[in-house]
C-alpha cells in the first residue's frame, strides 16, 4: 500500500516524506521505490540523508542510481561528497555517463557549464522532419527535454534550432535545414549562470543550448533548474541589502553557518562606525550644554538610514534583474534625485518641527539646522545609494557590496559632523550675543 | 534590409529598438512588421508606445492585432488602456476571443485566473495516441503550449494530464486514457499567483493546469508567465524590507511613483520615531553630566538595526520562498536566539571595548552597561525578527509588513530607554559614593 502510494507520488513529495522519517527508516522506505522513482527521489533528497544513504544500499543499488542520474544532478552530488567516494562512484560509472560528468565538473563553479546537461537531441541539417521525429521517438528516453532538437555539423558546431512544434507541424518530407531556425538563442559555458537563466527568462525559453568557447555544442540547460538560480540570485541580492555575505542563507541554516555569514559584516561595521562616533566625540562639551541634540541625532540617523536602504534597494534589484545597467546611471540618478528632494523637503521639515517638540524656548533655533542637515542626508543617500552600486557595476563587481549597514554608517558619520559643527558654530554665535 | 532584420529578430528585441525611437518613427518602424510579428512584438512594447500606436495606426491593423494576440497578453493589455478603448476594442474582437478576454478579466488581480491563458489542448480519454497527435498538428497553432495535453469528460472536468513526450513515446493504438497520468498537479483560478508559481517551480512543470470552484478545466498558466512573477515577487520581498510599499518599484519609474512608494513609510516612521527619541528626552541631565553616552548611543543604535535587517532578511525571504512556514517557529526561532546570541556577545564586547574609547577614567564603568544593553538589543531583534513576520504569516497577512525601518525603531526605543535608566542609576550611585 505504501508502496504503492510512494511510487506514484512525485518524486519532490517523496523525497520530502523520506527526509522527515528517522534515520534509521530513511533507507528501508527508499528500498520500497522502483528504480526510475529511487533515482529520481534521490536528486531531492537533503545532502546528509543522500551521503547517509550512500553508506547503507547495497553496492548495486548505488550504481544504479548513480548511473541513472541526469549528469547535471549527478555533478551537484558530486560537489558535496567527499572525494574519495566521488572518484570510487566515477570508477563505476559507464563511460558515457563518467565523461559527462567530467565534462560538466571541469568547468568552474558559477558558471553555465557546472550546471548544464549533456543529453538533448541533435540532429543533422539533411534529416527530413519524419526521419527526425523517428530519430527522437527511437532516442533515449533521458533526454531531459525532447522538445527542442539543436542542428549541428559533423563538428558539432551549432547551425539551427528546431523546436518539437515545428516538426510536427510540417511536412513529413520537408529538410530539417529549410525549417529549423538559424538565430540561434545561445549562451557559452563560461557565461555565468545568472545571465544565462536572464537570457531564458528574456526570450521565454524552455531550454538553452550551451556551446564551448569553439562554438561547438556541449550541452543545453533547461528552465526548470534556471528558476532555481534566479530565485537563489534573489536571495543573495536581499540578503546582502542587509549585510549578509557569502551567498544565500537558509532561515534553517545551522546557527554556526548563520554566524559566519552575519558576524563578520557586524563586526567590520562597528569598526568603521569609529569614524561616524568620532565625529560626535570633539563636541561633548557643546552636547552637554544643548543636550537636545542627543535626543535629535538618532532621529536624524534613522531617518537618513532608511532612505539608504529604500533607495539601495531599488537600485541593486533594478540591476540585479538586468532593468537597468551602468549606462542608465544619469537617468537613474536624475529621478533619484528628483524624488530625493521630495523626500528631502519632507523629512528636512519633519524633523524640524519634532525637535521643537523637545527643545527648550531658547534652543528652538536647532530646529532649522536639523532640517538642513536632513537634508543633506537624504540627497547624499540618493545620489551615493545610486553612483555607487553602478560604479561596482560598471568595476564587474557586486553592486549589492554597497549594503545598507555601510551606507548608513557612512551617513551617519558626514551627518553628526555636519550637524554639530553648524550647533557648535550656532552655540558660538548665541554665547557671544549674550 | 531592415524590414527583413526586423522580421526575422526575436520579437522582444524589436520591442526594444522600437521603444527607443522617437515617438515619431514608432509607428512607421511598426508598420514595417509582417502580420504575426506585429502581434507578438505589439506585447513586449511599453504601455505608453502601444497607447500611442493604437491611436495611430488604422482601424484594420489595431483589429488584427487585437484578435491574435494571447489571452493572457490581451488582458493585461486591456487592463491599462483607458475603459472606453477597452470597450471599443471588446466589441471588434471575434465571439471566442471576446469570451476568452472576459473570462480573465473577471477574475480578481493577483489570482491565477488574470494569469492563465484559454488556449490549450484538450483530449478526450476515449482517443487513441494516434488520434490524439493528428489533432494536435491540425489545431490550432495559437496554443501557448502543445507540450501538454489535458484530459477531460464531457463537462470539462479535468481527468487526467498527458505529455507530448509520452504521446511520442507510446504505440499509435493505445489509448489516451491507458497513457495519461491521474495524479494531475492544478491549480484553481482563486489560488494567488505567487503560489501557482511556487508550485510550477517545485514541481518542475512547463505549464499547470486552471480549474474552477466546481473542478473544470478552464485554462492553463505557463512557465514564461510564472517566472516573471516569481522574479516580482522576490522584488517585491526585497523593496518591502526596505521599507519601499506598494508593489514593486522599478529603477526607472517616474520620481512622483518614487515618492509615494517611499514618502508615507518614512513618514510614518518619524511620527514612530518620536516614541523612540521620548525614551532619550527625559534624560536629558544625564546626558548633559555624562555626554560620551551620545557618542555611545548611536553605535548601539546602528548595530541594532544592523542585527534586524539580517535576521528579517533571512526570516522574510525563507517565509516568501516557501523554504519555512509558520509551523517551523520553534525552529527557526531556536537557531536565530542561538545564532544571536554569539552574535550580543560579540557585539556587546565590541561595544563596551569602543566606548572605552572615548569615556574618561572616571566614567569607564558606562562601557559594560552600554554592552549589556548591546546584549539585549540583538537577542529582541532575533526573536522580534523571527516571530512578527512568522505570526504575520499565520494570520495570512504579508510578513514583510514588518520592515526593516519598523524593526530598527522598535529596537531603538527599547534599547534607549533601558541605556538610560541603567546609566541615571549609575549616575545617581556614584553621586551618592562622592
Ligand atoms: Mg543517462
Ligand atoms: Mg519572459
Ligand atoms: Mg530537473
Ligand atoms: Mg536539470
Ligand atoms: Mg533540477
Ligand atoms: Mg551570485
Ligand atoms: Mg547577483
Ligand atoms: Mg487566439
Ligand atoms: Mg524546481
Ligand atoms: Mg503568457
Ligand atoms: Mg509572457
Ligand atoms: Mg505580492
Ligand atoms: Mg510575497
Amino acid at each position: 500500500q505504501l508502496k504503492l502510494e510512494l511510487n506514484s507520488l512525485p518524486a519532490i513529495d517523496v523525497g520530502d516524506y523520506i527526509a522527515e522519517l528517522p534515520p534509521e527508516d530513511q533507507a528501508i522506505t527508499f528500498r520500497l521505490l522502483s528504480k526510475d522513482q529511487a533515482t529520481s527521489v534521490f536528486e531531492y533528497l537533503p545532502p546528509e540523508v543522500r551521503e547517509q544513504l550512500l553508506g547503507s544500499l547495497h553496492r548495486a543499488e548505488v550504481c544504479h542510481i548513480i548511473e541513472a542520474m541526469r549528469p547535471d544532478d549527478r555533478a551537484v552530488l558530486f560537489e558535496e561528497l567527499p572525494a574519495g567516494v566521488v572518484k570510487r562512484l566515477l570508477q563505476q560509472l559507464s563511460p558515457p555517463e563518467r565523461q559527462a560528468t567530467a565534462t560538466i565538473l571541469g568547468y568552474a563553479e558559477g558558471t553555465t557549464g557546472r550546471v548544464m546537461t549533456t543529453e538533448y537531441v541533435r540532429l543533422r541539417q539533411g534529416l527530413s522532419v519524419e526521419a527526425a521525429l523517428s530519430k527522437i521517438r527511437l532516442s533515449d528516453r533521458d533526454k531531459e527535454t525532447i522538445y527542442y532538437a539543436y542542428v549541428t555539423d559533423d563538428n558539432r558546431k551549432l547551425l539551427q534550432v528546431v523546436s518539437l512544434r515545428q516538426l510536427l507541424f510540417s511536412i513529413p518530407e520537408v529538410l530539417i535545414r529549410d525549417i529549423a531556425s538559424d538565430r540561434v538563442i545561445k549562451t557559452s559555458t563560461d557565461t555565468p549562470q545568472e545571465e544565462t537563466a536572464r537570457l531564458m527568462k528574456r526570450y521565454d525559453l524552455l531550454a538553452l543550448p550551451v556551446v564551448d568557447r569553439e562554438d561547438r555544442l556541449v550541452g543545453i540547460v533547461t528552465i526548470d533548474d534556471m528558476v532555481d538560480i534566479l530565485e537563489e540570485e534573489a536571495t543573495e541580492d536581499i540578503q546582502k541589502l542587509a549585510g549578509v555575505s557569502g551567498g544565500d542563507e537558509a532561515a534553517l541554516s545551522p546557527p554556526y553557518i548563520t554566524l559566519r555569514k552575519r558576524l563578520p559584516w557586524l563586526l567590520a561595521n562597528i569598526v568603521l562606525y569609529i569614524g561616524a562616533a568620532s565625529a560626535i566625540a570633539p563636541f561633548q562639551h557643546v552636547i552637554s550644554v544643548l543636550p537636545v541634540i542627543s535626543v535629535i541625532m538618532p532621529i536624524m540617523a534613522n531617518s537618513s538610514g532608511n532612505v539608504a536602504f529604500q533607495v539601495l534597494s531599488v537600485t541593486v534589484r533594478g540591476l540585479g534583474v538586468g532593468e537597468v545597467t551602468p549606462k542608465d546611471t544619469w537617468q537613474v540618478l536624475r529621478k533619484e534625485v528628483l524624488a530625493g528632494m521630495g523626500t528631502a523637503i519632507a523629512l528636512g521639515i519633519s524633523l524640524s518641527l519634532l525637535s521643537l517638540l523637545w527643545a527648550h524656548p531658547t534652543e528652538r533655533w536647532v530646529a532649522p539646522v536639523a532640517g538642513l542637515v536632513m537634508v543633506s542626508n537624504v540627497l547624499i543617500a540618493a545620489v551615493a545609494g545610486t553612483f555607487l552600486p553602478m560604479a561596482l557595476t560598471r568595476l564587474k563587481l557586486d553592486p549589492a557590496l554597497i549594503s545598507g549597514p555601510l551606507m548608513t554608517t557612512m551617513l551617519d558619520g558626514v551627518g553628526f559632523m555636519l550637524f554639530l559643527s553648524m550647533i557648535s558654530l550656532g552655540v558660538r554665535i548665541s554665547h557671544f550675543h549674550v
